[in-house]
């Protein structure tokens, strides 16, 4: 058993429930204490001097003037496309194409999968997150590899092959059936196992048959418990596509609702053009969209209406994913900083300055990325979205003990004595002093203000012990 | 007299005249020779064997494994903004209300000013950027001590009093007397001396009165040589405010118009809702717009029209500007980041898959942001669109020896092994190398890809050196 004694933040509700009160919707412990016994399960938390009481004799970790959070999860990102973000120059199909086909196949080859899977579980820890869905390639080795590294490191991993059999070139896709063996044989060794869930992934409508399809939803049937993650209206020309692929369908959600796919456990990435019936669906059917904005934007696919699928009446359960390497960033810090800058820009046509027609205020209210609003959800909204919340998300006796340790110096030169506006250089002590550090965190500074990331209660990352390979 | 030798690119025209062959407005020596006087001047460039034969005995210094580009040029930065950039929450005139007018009044203290207007240039050399053209306050105290910092530093500033007289606390104001009176003096005693440039500078037509503009007109009129730096067409918003304010105009443009002040050396901030009309206008008065991205998407005031501005029909002069602290990150690499993905976004609307009727194959082509594109922007093209293209821009002969040293490992942890795939770790040796590192460093780095820069021949930053103020 040890402890962690600092500040912490973490999240009990959803802050979009409580619209002008949203601290309502988070616990801050300005001097608290984190207690983990030997497996990394959380055994207590609160206030360092009621928690230290209850734990006479306790190894102290002691992590001053930084703030503690629960590890941020990252719901969208492809891990064989670590080497190729920031290719330039093409909207989604051609980029596909050009960049992503050619470099996801070198997966295809063991020892360059288990280089380029190191080389991304570093990355991703160096960027404070520590749970992520995956897509990996369409041969299974690739997930294999996956599987292995995160139960090396003992990380929370949800994965799988990614299918796909049409709109690829031949050498790049599977069949339905090689893709139901493989999968079967996967969900058998894996799903379940220690940390890891198995996902059953085809990589999109667009790039899966009705076959492909058919196999999907017969290893959802046999296997309830397992994850379904794809994409989902992310690009026009995309959704015209999808749309004669699958010429009985009227709208791109209704090609997994054919094939039994979507329900709890199912996450479409994107969902940028989704219509109000799309998200009303989505919504009662207990599914969850990834918000990737830093790949929205990076691959001119359009602004997500953050505001609406926030809407109380019909919430849809969110996820913000990188989508590496659709996204050119690794840090959730840097998806945020993204996700409010859409927020934003859905507002210059919902305050009614351009078209008093259009406006729509509550609407508008909801797509302000407030921090609360913003590290819930990539902390207890995202393990929600994920049904992963009885496991990770926050600091709840029971849970992982995952968490990111934030500096508020960290970043370019700016954020210092921007942070020191309210703060100083020390820890937040008030739950206010929290909110301003991280948004100034999420809009001024990156991946340097993670000083430490923390895996099952045991120091996996640590910024100034130096580099990541 | 000394020389720097190293790999250098540079620009010597502008990509856009050269849609399928943007290399042949590029300069590129994998082993250059760049020769500076004593006083900080270029005396010759070119391949290395070449120059230094016309040199025999000379100081060299050697910068190996780098990219040396000229400094970078910022059209339009607010300096008294510098600590709160990243402020939570607001569109344009609500979030100048709350956050700037309080924070630029601490500027109308002559010691808080020298404290922020150091720290502003300490930020702006470590992020590359050796000149900007800045706003100030409406006291002239500010714009005083920013001429004196920068004749310090012997670092290129455009700069003037930041008059506002309506539309503002009026603590904050300033009269249109007091304004002229001041800004005369100023101009005496800095325009034009050592590196030092005034702009008249109303903040922009929604906080001038008839007056202040009357004044701005008469300041240009009497001394024909300055610049003229304002905002225009940010938000909508705002430009209802200012057709409701000069209701004698029928655009924003033509409020300027109508004072004699647009024309070569006039730049307007922002132009995110400028009719083509308009855009039209400042084509054929050689005036420039500075495009803002990271502002006009954090403040949510829009999609800049990157696209139409570049029109080779009425091509609008442009410089990229970070605009803190309505931006929220000063360096211009992040700024080109937010560029590529404003032009992106603008793609999804022009490329048909909407609306057919829309489709414009040459417009989207121009919002490409190719690295030849984006760098040329922030050097030569921004140099050329503040008419200081005799002065700075590229390195030929006769200019001030201004420069940026990059390092393509600067960055993220994700950038590393991107960088390599196609360059590895020395410099690149082939222009087709410089162009995909300089895209990486642009999406995938940030400023720790500022390894050096230098001012007037002199190393002014060295990130290895260790910290900014």
């Amino acid at each position: 058993m040890r402890a962690i004694r600092g500040a912490f933040l973490d999240f009990v509700d959803d802050p979009w429930r409580h619209v002008g009160d949203e601290q309502a919707a988070t616990r801050f412990f300005a001097d608290g204490l984190l207690v983990v016994d030997d497996r990394g399960i959380i055994v207590d938390f609160g206030p360092h001097d009621e928690v230290s009481a209850r734990h006479p004799s306790m190894d102290v970790v002691e992590i001053s003037d930084r703030l503690i959070l629960p590890g941020f999860i990252d719901g969208h990102i492809h891990i064989p496309q670590t080497r190729i973000l920031g290719s330039y120059g093409e909207q989604l199909l051609p980029w596909l194409e050009k960049w992503v086909f050619p470099e996801e196949r070198r997966y295809f080859d063991r020892e360059y999968a288990e280089e380029g899977v190191r080389r991304f579980f570093d990355t991703l820890l160096a960027s404070g997150t520590t749970t992520c869905q995956a897509f990996t390639t369409a041969q299974p080795v690739t997930a294999e590899v996956v599987f292995e590294e995160a139960a090396r490191r003992n990380m929370r991993i949800i994965t799988g092959i990614t299918a796909i059999d049409v709109n690829a070139p031949e050498w790049f896709t599977t069949t339905a059936d090689e893709f139901y063996a493989a999968a079967t044989e996967l969900i058998d060794r894996h799903h379940g196992v220690g940390r890891s869930s198995y996902a059953v992934t085809p990589r999109f409508a667009y790039g899966a048959s009705k076959d492909l399809l058919a196999a999907c939803g017969r290893l959802k049937a046999e296997n309830p418990d397992v994850w379904v993650h794809t994409h989902i209206s992310e690009n026009p020309s995309e959704i015209r596509g999808v749309l004669q692929l699958h010429d009985d369908c009227t709208d791109y959600l209704e090609v997994y609702e054919k094939y039994g796919l979507v329900g709890p456990k199912f996450t479409g990435g994107h969902g940028v053009w989704l219509t109000d019936g799309e998200f009303r669906r989505l919504s009662a059917a207990g599914a969850a969209v990834t918000f990737c904005p830093c790949s929205n934007l990076y691959l001119g696919s359009g602004l997500f209406r953050l505001g609406r699928a926030t809407d109380p009446e019909h919430r849809v359960l969110l996820t913000f994913g990188s989508d590496v390497g659709g996204g050119n960033r690794f840090s959730m810090l840097n998806v945020l900083e993204e996700a409010y800058k859409v927020g934003m820009l859905n507002n210059t046509q919902l305050d009614g300055s351009i078209d008093p027609s259009r406006q729509d205020a509550a609407e508008a209210e909801r797509n302000r990325l407030s921090p609360y609003r913003a590290f819930y959800s990539v902390t207890l909204g995202g393990a929600e979205a994920l049904r992963l919340d009885d496991k990770v998300g926050n600091f709840d006796i029971g849970k992982e003990a995952d968490f990111v340790v934030l500096d508020g110096r960290g970043g370019p030169p700016a954020v210092r004595w921007r942070t020191g506006l309210s703060v100083g250089d020390a820890a937040p002590t008030t739950l206010e002093h929290a909110a301003d550090l991280l948004f100034a965190i999420m809009m001024v500074g990156d991946d340097r203000a993670v000083a430490e990331t923390w895996v099952m209660g045991e120091r996996a990352y640590s910024r100034d012990a130096g580099d990541v390979a």
